[in-house]
Order: structure tokens, then sequence, then C-alpha cells
């Protein structure tokens, strides 16, 4: 039996080899980059998420979705300025392959680079917070932790606008999560935009929102971008394939699932962030960044760990 | 092996039957219809579904869950009065013993009954619809039918309070259905307390709403209530598994997912109803009843159906 070759839907010259199930398309590798881009750029103009003449920070990390996301603006947005912001974590055996790996990306597409070491410039790593009562929730604290050294990074390279490559999967995943735990006030920070809490902070915004996971990955083998392949050792494994699970199920009948739920929870959020608090914010007393208790969450955590460090050298010490 | 008996976690002397889950206990048959019946109360009273002097009509099918729903609002309160309506629908093989049992029902519990006869009030069957474009969604038709006689029932025996059998089960997986589906104008009619849209109309409440679909079968067995146990001809068996499916996935690590549902999708259909717009009503040109346009739903299925009765009889004439 000879493998018949089928055409690609788009082009029609080069055979298809990839499958989309949503949209029902066979396309070759250079039409699904094309759609792939397109989606992009048509995302970003959708949902306003920076002009072109804005000077753009990208989140990277090494990994195939902020990769692919760094890749497809440049490609979407060929005149435009980006920054990539990386934080090498320190964590043995993993982060130094994802650091690699942005500096061979940003120099093949000649993107400036900004690093924030946090060894070098805090004195610990996320593995030191397996000696804190966060030893089994490590990615809660990591979150935290880079959520807060991005805001610095985009201070510093002096961008306003702060892309991260958030994909449809884990948005809807987390979205799923958020609402079957009634946890409405974590939902509606799911946005494609999110402003500002202060107007030194930046605009959040996710542009690979409506691009399937499996995409990310395609998308850098097409492209042959230098992306680390392994996980992350913290990341709670069966935590992922709960959210995943749930959320192959309920697409197993309906291939468009994911596409349809980003729809209603993006009309739904507008209509709970109206009846839900607003959570009020002040100045965390050590950073000065807006928080919602006295000392933010980001600083209470590089507390923890510090003087769990601390106590560890002193008894080694004794 | 001696299987070894486990006393029952409330009386502690009687041997426990039954196992509930979400609640972890373990009882036996008197201190579980006990359990059963209390909850009934609760949830009247809690959502505020009629008042202790309130005449109250009970919609019985001759099913398990409508069989409970009127056995235990007679146990939780002996003192009230209840009127069963029932509907003959006419259905070949099914409607006869629905009825029969509903009659042996309401004479066991000594409670008024009051029966619309489809077939001979209306001249037709919920079978017609088998001739017409209802004939792959009777269950849509007979729903608008059952709504509309309900009515009809209640004005005949002056009931303001008309109390049906949906249980948790029902309820949850319709209200995950319209949400994933985004029908949020179906999902915020799914409350405990349904207002009527005119005061002439009554007002429909679920004492069922937060009772698991297996304890009111539970019930009615140790209860030895008389309910007819096949299924109705018509059902949907595929639609009914999926909605099922997907409800008995999300529970399986978490017996409590259902009532947790329940109570986010509570919190949430006041603030929906906010948010879309109310449909207006005015009266049906043919039967007077509210509607949403000029000829109400029931009345355009009912002309339908005479149609293609008609239709049919001129054929066989010819």
């Amino acid at each position: 039996m000879i493998k018949m070759p089928i055409p690609c839907r788009r082009c029609g010259s080069a055979d298809a080899e990839v499958y989309i199930p949503y949209a029902r398309l066979s396309l070759c590798p250079e039409c699904f980059r094309d759609f792939y881009v397109k989606r992009i750029k048509r995302t970003v103009e959708e949902f306003r998420m920076f002009r072109t003449d804005d000077r753009v920070g990208v989140a990277v990390s090494g990994g195939k979705d902020s990769t692919a996301l760094l890749h497809g603006l440049k490609e979407a947005f060929p005149n435009m300025e980006f920054v990539a912001l990386h934080v090498d974590l320190g964590i043995e055996g993993y982060s130094e392959e994802c650091r690699e790996k942005v500096e061979k990306l940003t120099e093949v597409l000649d993107v400036e680079l900004e690093v924030y070491d946090l060894k070098e410039e805090l004195g610990f790593t996320i593995d030191d917070f397996k000696r804190t009562i966060y030893r089994r929730k490590i990615c809660s604290a990591c979150g935290t932790v880079k959520r807060h050294i991005f805001e610095v990074l985009a201070g510093r390279v002096g961008v306003k606008v702060l892309a991260t490559g958030h994909n449809l999967d884990d948005i809807v995943g987390v979205m799923l999560n958020n609402f079957f735990s009634g946890n409405w006030s974590q939902l509606v920070r799911l946005r494609p935009v999110l402003e500002p809490v202060e107007p030194n902070q930046t605009l959040k915004v996710k542009p690979l929102i409506t691009t399937p996971e499996d995409e990310n990955l395609l998308y850098c083998l097409y492209s042959d971008l230098p992306f680390r392949e392994e996980n992350c050792p913290h990341a709670h494994k069966e935590r992922i394939s709960r959210n995943r699970e749930i959320l192959e199920f309920l697409s197993k009948r309906n291939p468009n699932f994911r596409h349809q739920m980003l729809r209603n929870f993006l009309k739904l959020i507008p209509i709970l962030e109206e009846a839900i608090e607003k959570p009020k914010y002040r100045r965390c007393r050590i950073c000065g960044y807006p928080s919602s208790s006295d000392v933010c969450a980001f600083c209470r955590r590089v507390e923890l760990v510090r003087k769990a460090k601390g106590m560890n050298i002193k008894t080694e010490k004794a």
C-alpha cells in the first residue's frame, strides 16, 4: 500500500503534514507557520494588546511556548522592537539549559535580551524554597517571584507592555479550575489584557491566548528554533495532568471546546468583575511595589527563603 | 470470610446499608430516610420555597424523582396540604403505567390528584409528534407541552406554588451544559425558585435541587413506594448519558463536586441575571398565557401536531 499524500488545503501544492481539528484544515509546514503567525497578529489586534510603535517586553523561559511567542511576534510585526526578558531561576540541572536556549534564540533573532540572575541579585535560587513551607508548592512561590522580577526587568529596559506565552490550554484549564472551585477573583485575572494596578507597572498581554499548546511545539519544530524540552524538575505533574485530563475529556467530542470556553469566559469575566469586590492596593513596606497587604507576597517569600538559608547555614556552622 | 456489618453512624444500633460519599456517612435505612426528609425540609426553608399555610401543587410523573418528592414533602411537612398534578401524555406502553403508579401513590398517601389527559382534552398524544419536525426532538416538544399543562392544572386546582422533582444531577448537568454552550438565558432559569412571569402564574420550586438522583431511587425503595421503573421510550439515551458522563468524570475525584457546582451556579445566576437582557413577555394570541412571541411555544406545537394528524388522516382517506 502506498501512503497517499494529501495536498495542503491552503497552497494546494505542498503535502499536508499538520491537521488542525477545530478548523478542519490540513496544512503543509509553510502554510501552518503562516496560519500560526496570522493568528498571533489577529489576536494582538483584536484585544488591542499593543500599538506597533510600542516597545514590547517578552517574557521568555526557554520553553516552547515563549520561544514560539517571541519568534511569532517578530514574524507578525517585523518592524517592531521587542525585548526578551529572562529570569535565571537557578534550578539545578534545568535553569542553565533554559538560559542557553534563550541566549541562542535572541542571538538568532537579533533581539535584545535582559537577564535577571536570582542567585546573583538576591542570593538565593528557586531550589532554596525546598527548605521552606513552600517545599510542596514551589511552583506557587516561583510564580510569585517571577511575576515580581518581570516587573523589575520591564522597569530596567523601559517597556510598558509585557507579553507572556500563556497558551489556550493553559488558560482554559486554569479558567475551568477556578470556575469549578468558585475562585472568581483569580478567574477575572485570566484576561488577554491585564491593566496595570499602577501607571508605572506594565500592561500584561497574552498573544497566544487563542493558540493551542501543541501548535507552539509544532511552530518551534518547523521554525527550527532552539528551545528546552525538559520539564522543570519542580513541576507538579499530577496537578498539570488533572487539568489536562479534564480539558481532554471535554474536548473529546468537540474539538472546538477550548475555543468555545475561552469565548464564554471572556464574556463572563467583565460581568464577574462588576460583581466582585475589587482588591485594594497599597505599597509594599519593603519594595514599594503595589501590594494587597503591608508586605507584598514577593517580599514575604524572599524573607522566608533567606531565613531558611540563614538558619541552615547556622546549623552547618554549629 | 464473614461480611462484617457496619453500624449506622447516626443511630449506632442498626446495620448501615447506605453510604453517602459526599458526607462520609454510613446509614441504616431508617436513618437514611430521616436524613433524606430533613434535607428536603432544610432546602424548602433555605430557599423560602413556600410557607406552611400554602397549598402546594406537586408535579408527579410516576417516576422515582417525583414519587420520592411527594412522599418526602408529606413527611417533612405532615400538616400541609399537597395536590398531586399529573399529565397523561398518551405514550404507548408507558403512560398507562405512569398513571397507575401515580394513582396508587396518591391513594396510599391520601393526597388529592388532578390528571390532565392529553388525548381526551386536546385530541393528540406525545407520540403524535413523531409525525412532525419534532420527531427527533420529542423530549423538547414534550417539555414545552408539560410546562404549559402544569400551569393549566395548577389553575384548575387553585395552587400558586408548583413543586417539581428536578434532582441535583439533573440540575447541575443542565447547568454545566448551558454554561459550556454559553446559553446563559437558559442557565438563569435553573434557580431553586422561579418567580412567575405574571401574578396569576405559579411560583416554581425545586425541593430536590440538593438531592442526588440515586438517593431518590433509594428513598422510593426503602419507603416501598409505587413508581415506574421503565424509561420513556422517547428519551434520548445518548444525550442523557453525555451529560451524565461529564458529571461522573468531574465527580470522580471529588464526591462533593455536584454540590460545589450547585453552590457556584447559585452564586453566579443572580450576577448573570443582572447582566443579560430580560425576555419581554406579552400574551399568546391563542391561549392568553405569557409568551415571548405572538403565539406561544405550546400553541405552535399544538398547531403543528394537529396539522400533521389532519394531513395524515386525509392521506389515509385518499
